[in-house]
């Protein structure tokens, strides 16, 4: 079923956002607010890093109640490998935000974006939050430019939930430190449908799978990777079918957008596998690919240099691999048949790999899986901003 | 024990090699050959990709025998995915070089190092190979030289075996599609030390599980790694214990000078992780931090945005994490303790990550186990040399 997108994204009834400079940041927006007018069903994944942030500890804890009435969160400092206080700063946060918003500090999600190991410098946020309530409005790009870091521009989206009154709106962000594996960085999911909390967690779960589940910038999971589904009711029942397919077109559509908003990136890269021996090994081989800093680079540089795509096949050690079965297109160029590079005039894959958006195909031919990545190149200018982060 | 490296490289008794241009590449030197004056004992491991070589599909069989006379190795084309005509021009190649030796076609083992998916230009290879056994010298740097592709310089190392009259000779390439899992991208080891293959065989993997088995310059695992041992018994029997503390210290001291010249580097990037549950999970935190892209612009950039080792220590899902038990020191200043950044004067640590050798030191807390990995830094270097390999 084809989801069609807003033009201009909008937020679905009952949901509005806000965000200010509170001073963390020299100038830019650092603290951004979104409240539903009444409590919302609610579900969350976080990362699963090891050593997740504050605000997933406090989540953790937040989101077995189901219900949400607000987000707060703010970036240049993620709260993360801060100890207790840290958790009792995020704790302060969510009261601060739950003061304002008129509502209990457990109906509070709190996130936190930016440097490690710093501490969250919560009396600015305190401060900052006070009086946001009045700023709240309909335009959803406001909170979305409250938790950007490297994002180059703010990302939000939305659309209808087919034979419905209800909406869903996607804002999310994040560029680097991005291989999910549950969710990316900070992705906030709003809608006015009615759907209780259970389900909610059941519709996100596989939302997500095959989309924020599949995206990486550059192979590093960050500590503080949070997706929430909050819905308000306020457009009553939908059909649980319809709202799956939108809910999971708009996560991969936001997949794509983070992922060619990825740090230093040029290209949007995706990799389509198919073939493969069941859907974990579909999924092990296009993550592999689309990892591979040789794939990555090729693409920036439009060289084509096909055999590195073998090559990071074949380094799928546990996966099942026939090599006079493997064949691969880009863009829908066949370069390898059966395992063996194909002869083609380089100057026709040159302009296919020229192209912002490639897709990489891949068949195995040794089963009937299929599952596909998205990343981006490696660039330049990826390095600029990740030798100095810290500092700038 | 102390194994002392010779000033200058030298070979075994009875181990000599040439280099030519043979018209690969427009004028560098692209094929070597070296040869034991008698039959060596030999062992060999090979890259664990599922799309191989030629060299590495006929080499898997030569080496079956035990016992070999040459190594003969071209640069610029790697023969890999060229299907059966790649593993008949192989053979060819072992052929050619076989008449220059005067020796078995099977006791010749051949590699091949460059693109992947291109034809193996094998008249241009029989014809350089032809007189090539009058050029033999004794200089291992001359063979070096023929097997370089982007290395900075070529790579040898010589070391008496204690208590013997025996040498040991490394020769190796590589700067980039390296993770190699076994092996190296190529790495010669030559002695005149009297070992059966059987016994080379075992002290081979135990030398190189520690040393090129840890080594990472981009996560990317070629499809024609390949690490040779060829004793050829002119120095007598020796000390096994000795012999393989050589073989080790030389594993390492080669695998570091891998590092250093990984594509782009600046830095060499070696990670000690200490306290491991088991020493499978060592090995996987050290390699999942040496091939962090966050770790390794952070080490280019002297950025002391150390919560990414934190990062990147928690990516490690499978593993046994204690966050509180979790320390971390960059080249000897302590930077995390407990789980938490520790305060300290940015100035301190960016100086200690500006040395030239930057040794990240992690101990988990959880067990007894310990692991080391070899990288480098990611800079402009490598997306420069990769966007655009193939064309250059």
């Amino acid at each position: 079923m084809t989801v069609t997108f807003h033009a201009a994204p909008r937020f679905p009834s009952g949901f509005r956002c806000a965000s200010r400079n509170a001073g963390l940041k020299p100038k830019a927006k650092d603290l951004a607010l979104f409240v539903s007018d009444v409590d919302a069903q609610a579900a969350a994944l976080f990362t699963r890093n090891h050593f997740p942030g504050a605000p997933i500890i406090l989540g953790r804890e937040t989101i077995k109640g189901g219900v949400l009435r607000a987000i707060v969160a703010n970036s240049k400092c993620s709260n993360v490998a801060t100890g207790d206080e840290g958790v009792a700063n995020a704790r302060r946060m969510a009261a601060a935000a739950a003061r304002e918003v008129g509502t209990a500090t457990d109906r509070i999600l709190v996130s936190s974006t930016g440097v490690i190991g710093v501490p969250l410098p919560i009396d600015l946020i305190e401060r900052g939050l006070a009086g946001m309530a009045g700023d709240l409005q309909a335009d959803p790009m406001v909170g979305a430019e409250g938790i950007m870091t490297t994002d180059t521009h703010p990302k939000a989206l939305s659309a209808a939930v087919a034979g419905s009154n209800a909406t869903l709106t996607w804002i999310a962000k994040g560029s680097g430190m991005i291989e999910p594996n549950m969710a990316t960085m900070l992705c906030y999911i709003f809608t006015d449908a009615a759907i209780p909390a259970a389900t909610l967690d059941r519709l996100l779960r596989t939302a997500v799978q095959d989309s924020l589940g599949m995206l990486s910038v550059d192979s590093d999971t960050s500590t503080s990777d949070t997706c929430v589904l909050m819905a308000n009711g306020l457009a009553g029942p939908v059909d649980e079918g319809a709202f799956l397919d939108a809910l999971t077109a708009g996560c991969v559509r936001m997949t794509e957008i983070l992922a060619r908003d990825g740090e230093g990136a040029t290209h949007l890269l995706r990799v389509h596998v198919e073939g493969a021996l069941n859907p974990d090994e579909a999924r092990v081989i296009a993550k592999t690919i689309v990892n591979s800093p040789l794939i990555k680079t090729m693409v920036f540089g439009a060289d084509p240099n096909v055999g590195r795509i073998l090559m990071a096949i074949g380094k799928c050690f546990n996966c099942t691999i026939n090599a006079g079965s493997t064949d691969a297109w880009i863009n829908g160029f066949q370069v390898v048949g059966g395992g063996r590079r194909l002869e083609f005039e380089d100057a026709v894959v040159r302009t296919a790999l020229g192209n912002e958006v490639v897709d990489l195909r891949v068949s195995l031919g040794v089963g009937e899986a299929r599952a596909t990545a998205y990343g981006c190149d490696l660039t330049q200018g990826y390095i600029d901003e990740n030798a100095a982060y810290y500092s700038s």
